[in-house]
């Protein structure tokens, strides 16, 4: 991609008139209409979305009626793009840059993002679903001058979006689009969730406990780690197929076990317990399963799914100091936004992570109700929506 | 102490006659009698205690009046002693060699003894409460014939006992026998935390919940690891004194918070929450508390404390999973015991480690009940009991 192909020369400073797929009403089809971003103020950036892909968190709050459910509002926070304008005090980004957004902010300076041990910036904390800039104000306009709502400062189902410096972070521009914005949430947080928040070893035993997008990118990472053993646990036994592409090595249909429980099946194949769990699906008792999984000493369980408000996870207070295990959990994965999502761009390069066999369906823009669909019928691990097509 | 002190050149193969506190009834006052210990079998050492020390598990087992409550039994698991005897095929141990016991065992040849991640051995498991050798069978008898139970594998409330290869150390004869004892249990528990099972790092910040023995003794380990701030945590606030010498710097009364939750103060004190929080007193509810101090990002929770039998640690999904934290336990404070006890010891004789401070009261063996007292009352930390006095 060129320098300034999104054509800031032009539009600097001033608002755009641009295409954006705007919910109107909660898990109706999205409508593509004309809309006004607003120039980037300070701190921020403009950038041109080139492609976007499609993340559960999406369709999750898209089916929302209540906050943090809102309308009308740009979903949105998958995807890759180019610099257009940055603010006047900018001097991290210039107009040209390939970006790829980051829903989990990275200052760079507070005290988390200067620590090797936390990705949870401190200076702008993580929240579930902003439906706002941090200011309180939008950068989206209806062409009836109504406020559009941001979504987890991304937004990308548009073909420009404002972001604060913190939530966007520069890449090589060589590695296509369609593979890039796969490193902007789901895929990252899997491979991440192997590679930093487990730093799963080689030669050893990992149980993935759901092998949708997510648990697939576990398996991905933990075979870049080098792991021995790699068994998906789901209810689809077809699952595997797919899985043994990212180095599922054994299946285990958890409805079908026999006469015997899952937690005794995953003891028998790997010998005493796993090295390492994860909870891909986002049900506590899946979790408490991962647990009883893992192996005495030095087992450890990563929660990765989202179970519903309020949900507990219980442990024996007796296994907890008796076991030696360890209970965990992250956000995307661990990673550190604006340095490891470059690392992870350099391997695709490199051809040691595979990206390619996540996207399962491309579609223009115009298409962006059919990658809905797509996911909510189980057909799709990741579709691409191509902005200009 | 010079070899063979424990004169095994009369007595080596043969049984031995001996005094031991002997446990006849659940909580009343253990008996001093004669009793015939066994010569050492195969894997097994016969050692002569020197000193013993009385610890909370003892008398939470003295108590109990149902399985695994057993009488006639004799108690007693941290000690000191010199080898009086060794069985056929031991090549590990000799005559005279001075030992501490360990209720931990390190087999030093299984995946989690050859391991640096574990010290719960899996050729021999750790048991709860184990009242007899691993073959089934008592290495002590009354004058009339009547078989007494173990406790730990150790029984150190006795003048001889037999041990397994793998639940015996070799130590330094140097170290004084009443601060050697020390390191069997409880003290190497709460620094092992610290040291091993948290790693706490230089200048970080530990919160540790109740003060009694094992408490102190993880603020001794996080002052050892060179932590900035330790702060106890008691609803006694006579507690501090004592913790000062151990490197306690801020104490907070549970009782006492004022308008504010526990978690607000130690939120406000650690500028965020702690990066280390240990549970030292066996409440599930404050293994809960424990968590919600800790800092989101990188804090670590450690339970140690035994809470009763069916206890349950309840976590929120959401927080496990956003907050980046993570929660785990050890026995023995995560420390292999046949290398790290050896360098306790070191670190003792080069006058880093303080142990003299948890010598509260020393009784000679006759007066063994006292030390059950005091213990009883709050009134000691370690009581050291010599069994030749």
């Amino acid at each position: 991609m060129a320098k300034n192909s999104a054509g800031s020369s032009e539009t600097a400073r001033k608002p755009i008139r641009c295409r954006a797929a705007v919910v109107r009403k909660a898990g109706e089809p999205m409508v593509i209409e004309e809309i006004i971003v607003a120039p980037p103020g300070s701190a921020e950036v403009r950038v041109k979305i080139i492609c976007t892909s499609l993340c559960h968190s999406d369709v999750t709050f898209w089916k929302l009626k209540d906050p943090p459910g809102f309308v009308p509002r740009i979903l949105g926070h998958e995807a890759v793009g180019i610099v257009e304008s940055v603010g006047e005090d900018v001097q991290e980004f210039s107009e040209g840059d390939t970006v790829i957004p980051i829903f989990l902010p990275d200052c760079t300076e507070c005290a988390d993002c200067t620590s090797k041990k936390s990705n949870l910036c401190s200076k702008f904390p993580f929240e579930v679903s902003p439906w706002l800039h941090r200011d309180g104000t939008s950068r989206f306009t209806d062409l009836k001058g109504e406020t559009l709502y941001h979504f987890l400062f991304v937004s990308s189902f548009s073909e420009y979006t404002v972001l604060n410096t913190a939530n966007v972070t520069k890449v090589d521009p060589a590695i296509p689009p369609n593979r890039a914005c796969l490193l902007s949430c789901g895929v990252s947080t899997g491979v991440g969730a192997a590679w930093r928040t487990a730093n799963v070893e080689a030669g050893s035993t990992v149980v993935i406990f759901g092998l949708g997008a997510i648990g697939l990118a576990v398996a991905e990472g933990a075979r870049l780690c080098g792991a021995k053993k790699i068994i998906g646990v789901d209810i689809n036994p077809q699952k595997f197929e797919t899985g043994k592409i990212f180095g599922v090595t054994d299946f285990v249909d958890s409805r079908n076990c026999g006469d015997k429980s899952l937690r005794q099946v995953i003891n028998e194949i790997t010998n005493g317990g796993a090295d390492y769990c994860f909870e891909c699906v986002g049900m506590a008792s899946l979790v408490e399963e991962a647990y009883a999984c893992c192996r005495k000493g030095w087992g450890k369980t990563v929660v990765l799914g989202v179970d519903k408000p309020g949900a507990e996870l219980k442990f024996s207070s007796f296994e907890v100091l008796h076991f030696g295990k360890t209970i965990t959990g992250s956000l995307f994965g661990g990673l550190k936004p604006k340095s490891d999502i470059s690392t992870l761009v350099k391997r695709y390069m490199d051809k040691e992570l595979q990206l390619d066999e996540f996207v399962t369906h491309e579609v223009g823009f115009e298409d962006i109700n059919k990658a809905f669909d797509l996911l909510l019928e189980g057909k799709s691990l990741r579709c691409v929506i191509w902005m200009d097509k």
